[in-house]
């Protein structure tokens, strides 16, 4: 299998994650693959006309998008305990935490970019919103940390934790860990895994 | 079920052709939400600190989303012929299908957002990736016709049918279809489903 990654896309963080926890990493080789809102990438939009990352081209030649579809492949190639759990009272707040952890992604990606435009071109109710969002998320959030530390590790997990990450590579001001304690305690067990700390993104620019 | 919906949200329209196509359409308790970028709707935030619709409330009280959730929500709860197929060989095509729709969903929604805007707060650059992507997603989908006709019904056919529908109400000036007549001819055919019909969006604006 063929990926199209980068290091530091919290969306490929997911399936990199998913392939060290579903023992698939071997199977992939990475594409370094340069996904720029602005800058559609010619040769990434041969396998995704969307020209995002991660895009995975399996061995029978078909590209799969996006990080969802891509993890649920790799969950399908193995024979042991799955990401997806099967149990109605167990899937559906995985696949919940799952879209939770992808709309605080999307939030925060498309607010990084509103707030890097030049200041004439950027619209505050917008960043306002973002900022409104994202706190109301994290709050959620902590509410739940009983029932998802409870929960048997799933693509939720794995979805929630990319996105914390994601604030701490992109959002340290947010400085969110004082006032939600039980999410901090869950993320430092997380940051514990061997499959977070092989893929942990490291901020050089 | 208690459903935050509106009448010409594209992703809700996903939602409301499975619950159609599923049988489930008579157990859905729609409440007329709306989700504006620029404008965090508090009572909605109760339920999805995103702000986003659709949002799901199921019997035991749970709030799912995105739109893919709650689909596969609704095709968990009937025997019929199932919208997620099961079998690898359509599985894989259903879900890369079901994801091109949302990409292109998603783009197009922020290109809207885009134009919309002051035109001294409008990034040219950002338009003409829209623009670019839009038109590499619509003639890969006409090199694919043959595939997704002869595939099982699925999430991904209601998925690109959604994304069709909604360039016609919103971008009819691309006029698609005298280049994409095989896919023209899909759409045409897909508009002729009940579930389709019954849950057309209207521009009244």
């Amino acid at each position: 299998m063929k990926l199209h990654w980068s290091p530091r896309s919290p969306f490929v963080r997911k399936v990199m994650i998913a392939a060290h926890e579903t023992g698939m990493v071997g199977r992939i080789e990475r594409i370094r693959s340069v996904a720029a809102m602005l800058e559609p990438n010619a040769a990434l939009m041969r396998d995704n006309p969307w020209s995002k990352i991660p895009t995975l081209i399996t061995d029978e030649g078909l590209a799969l998008f996006d990080s969802d579809v891509i993890v649920e492949y790799l969950d399908s190639l193995h024979a042991g305990p799955k990401l997806h759990p099967t149990e109605p009272e167990h899937r559906w707040r995985a696949l919940r935490w799952r879209a939770f952890g992808s709309e605080m992604l999307d939030a925060l990606i498309l607010w990084r970019n509103e707030r890097e435009r030049p200041a004439d071109r950027r619209l505050p109710a917008l960043i306002e919103a973002f900022d409104l969002k994202v706190d109301a998320g994290l709050r959620m959030l902590e509410a739940e940390v009983p029932e998802f530390t409870a929960a048997p590790f799933s693509v939720g997990h794995i979805a929630l934790g990319c996105a914390l990450g994601y604030i701490d590579l992109r959002f340290e001001s947010l400085a969110w860990r004082d006032q939600l304690p039980a999410l901090a305690a869950w993320q430092a067990e997380f940051k514990r895994r061997p499959s977070t700390i092989a893929t942990e993104a490291v901020d050089d620019r």
